[in-house]
């Protein structure tokens, strides 16, 4: 008998006949001998309904008192969500009872609309599995420490999830989503993309935060952290499918390096085209220079992804950045207005038409000539490159946004990625 | 500076619009010098939309269970409404904070969708309304002492309302409502049904119990028990009419009898369309008969309003009551099946399609002869009348369903009802 955890995005919870299929699939596990707990979203559409409405009443100015009462509004579609599962559950025969963030409880800090977990007290909920009962438990929600609920921000129930499989040392925390694991790059580019069937923590992370949406990348942060045995996998195959099959599917993510015989150099390309590239030219080369045009950029609670800073030349040098496309034109204003004077810097040119393409793969740790694969191949194609930043186990390139796809179909090609992994 | 409660009803939240005037209203007030607390209801149609997908999954079986994860999807209605209010008060220019049932908490008694409210703990909104804030808090629902979300059954935010008030002792609790107050009857019936400035608790009572459906009737109990000044007003004048004529308008519930100088002998005209009447035939009149008939109902959660046994002739009595008319063929049943021929009853006679139209009036304490016209006026119609029952305030009796409309205008013109009161 193993305890195991169960998430389920928002499109499997989208209607009742949908939450009618969870609840069988739930229960074919807690009949295959397993102690449940599952974590279900709000259902599909709920959480921007409700903070549609609030949009419709908000004053000019976000402070925090409005921020925690949009988290009172928005954690109600969770609420609804656990009710009717539990509630399908007992039609199916199941003992079930639901609990709420605050209810388990769930505690954070009391960064409303992103707020942080903390510690989960799992007493209650042990109590009910003993019982023998599933428990179904609010995602995306917590309490802080003066009593208020707080969110998680969105996708926030995955982190839920993988938080409550860590406190409860879950055997294995499995999220149910609309896709059927992690791909080596999004299908919809390279039909030829294929379904890894396990993948890294550290790739893993790399590819949520480079864009691949699968998983929320603080749910793999946490999952990495409390090495939660983690599979993505798909909640649209008939729910009748033998439990052995489902366990196996999708993609598992793993933290023995070892695991596998032959680590593949590079297991996926990841891609973004939600960014937009700001260079101040000209600035001055003096210690705390990087600060002063980043610091006012953080300031202003705009975060900056990749940076280049080039050798000097004379005394003075370009300073490159990318920031999320939604921040880009004021962040060129900010800096415009306060930076670039101040600085005594020549210019500012800024560019929001530009894409970051990313080749991921633990086995570049150990292989040498992996990056300049990538330069290579790119040069091939005809496609310049703008900026580039490494890490251990990802190389990342900035270009024009119209070459994004042809980069992606190259590179997945160069990589032999399209081939059976053995 | 007072201390005021606002109560507003679902069809007054119905929209972000509405809702807007809400604040606006709830400002002026504020803005008068009040400490203000509001408890709104759900929006309009949304507790309806929550248990109709619950209603879809809902397992044959009504279990505690299934009653407690009801209460938990049925909840988040007010939480969203609170959350709304909240944020609509802070774009007036208000300091606003929301709490739910558990939060606040407002403790209850386990019965689920029906729970009775046992203690309010006021020392988390007092420290706000010192703060100089105004409070908001979720209706219909509290925290039961495991930790459970209760709701306390439709139109449970008159309660919540009147529950705060007198855990405050606010100086005044207004239910903001779609109509402006309570009348002498239901002017859809008579048009020249008039509005009353002030209504005995009593009589409030009365009118509740006999479904007129201004107040919840538990509600009316609570502001009873704690003597909490109520005034039931419409919540669609225009938000900006002076606070001192709004102050003034409505209904207002009183105490005090000696209030008036000159007490209406009847106040009003209430009737029901939703009962059903049963007689058992020649019964054996001895002790414990009635229990033995009206028990075999209770255990059958059947509740039973007006009983009459005649006088018993030769031994053998004929025992009527009514019951709500959904409960009719289940009664009859099971009088049938179960106790006719266990206690040697000649016989079962039922009619669905039967009405009850009462009078109320806190003068008929003092005044002989206010059924006796009751009953001539119906005469005098040709109405033929199946059942009477009497208290010290009213008096109802139980016709022919297809006279209520006659017996309620006549009754109306009778009692003087469409004169103004001076």
């Amino acid at each position: 008998m193993a305890l195991i955890v169960h998430k389920y995005g928002g499109t499997s919870m989208g209607s009742t006949e949908r939450i009618r299929n969870v609840a069988k699939r739930v229960a074919k596990w807690a009949h295959g001998g397993h102690q449940m707990v599952v974590v279900p979203s709000a259902m599909s559409g709920e959480t921007n309904r409700l903070l549609a409405l609030a949009g419709e009443l908000t004053p000019a100015t976000t402070t925090v008192e409005v921020l925690r009462e949009l988290d009172m509004i928005a954690a109600t579609g969770e609420q609804v969500s656990v009710g009717l599962l539990a509630i399908a559950l007992m039609a199916e025969g199941l003992d079930a009872v639901s609990y709420t963030g605050w209810q388990v409880p769930i505690q954070t800090d009391s960064a409303y609309t992103k707020a942080r977990i903390q510690n989960i007290d799992d007493k209650r909920v042990r109590a009910d599995l003993a019982a023998g009962k599933v428990v179904i438990i609010t995602g995306f929600q917590g309490i802080d420490e003066h009593g208020h609920v707080t969110t998680l921000g969105r996708g926030g129930s995955d982190t839920s999830a993988v938080a409550v499989a860590a406190a409860m040392k879950a055997d294995e925390c499995l999220i149910f989503t609309d896709v059927d694991g992690v791909y080596t790059t999004d299908p919809r580019i390279v039909p030829e993309a294929r379904r890894l069937r396990s993948v890294s923590f550290e790739e893993m992370l790399e590819m949520a935060s480079l864009g691949s949406k699968v998983l929320q990348i603080r749910s793999v942060e946490f999952a990495g952290k409390y090495r939660v045995p983690l599979r993505v996998l798909s909640s649209f195959t008939p729910w009748d499918i033998p439990i052995d099959e489902e366990a196996a599917s999708g993609t598992l993510i793993t933290y023995e390096e070892d695991e596998k015989m032959e680590q593949a150099i590079v297991s996926g390309i990841a891609f973004s085209r939600d960014e937009a590239k700001i260079a101040v030219l000209g600035v001055p080369d003096r210690p705390g220079i990087a600060y002063t045009v980043l610091g006012a950029v953080a300031d202003a609670n705009i975060d900056v992804d990749v940076i280049v800073q080039n050798v000097s030349h004379e005394g003075r040098t370009d300073f490159s950045f990318t920031v999320h496309r939604n921040d880009f034109s004021r962040a060129m204003d900010l800096l415009e207005s306060k930076v670039v004077g101040a600085i005594g810097a020549s210019g500012l040119v800024g560019d929001p038409k530009i894409c970051k393409v990313s080749i991921v793969g633990i086995g570049m740790r150990s292989h040498a000539g992996v990056a300049s694969k990538m330069f290579r191949t790119l040069s091939e194609e005809g496609i310049n490159i703008q900026m580039i930043t490494t890490s251990e186990i990802k190389t990342s390139v900035v270009i024009d946004e119209k070459y994004m796809e042809l980069a992606v179909r190259a590179l997945h090609k160069a990589f032999d990625l399209e081939l059976p992994t053995t």
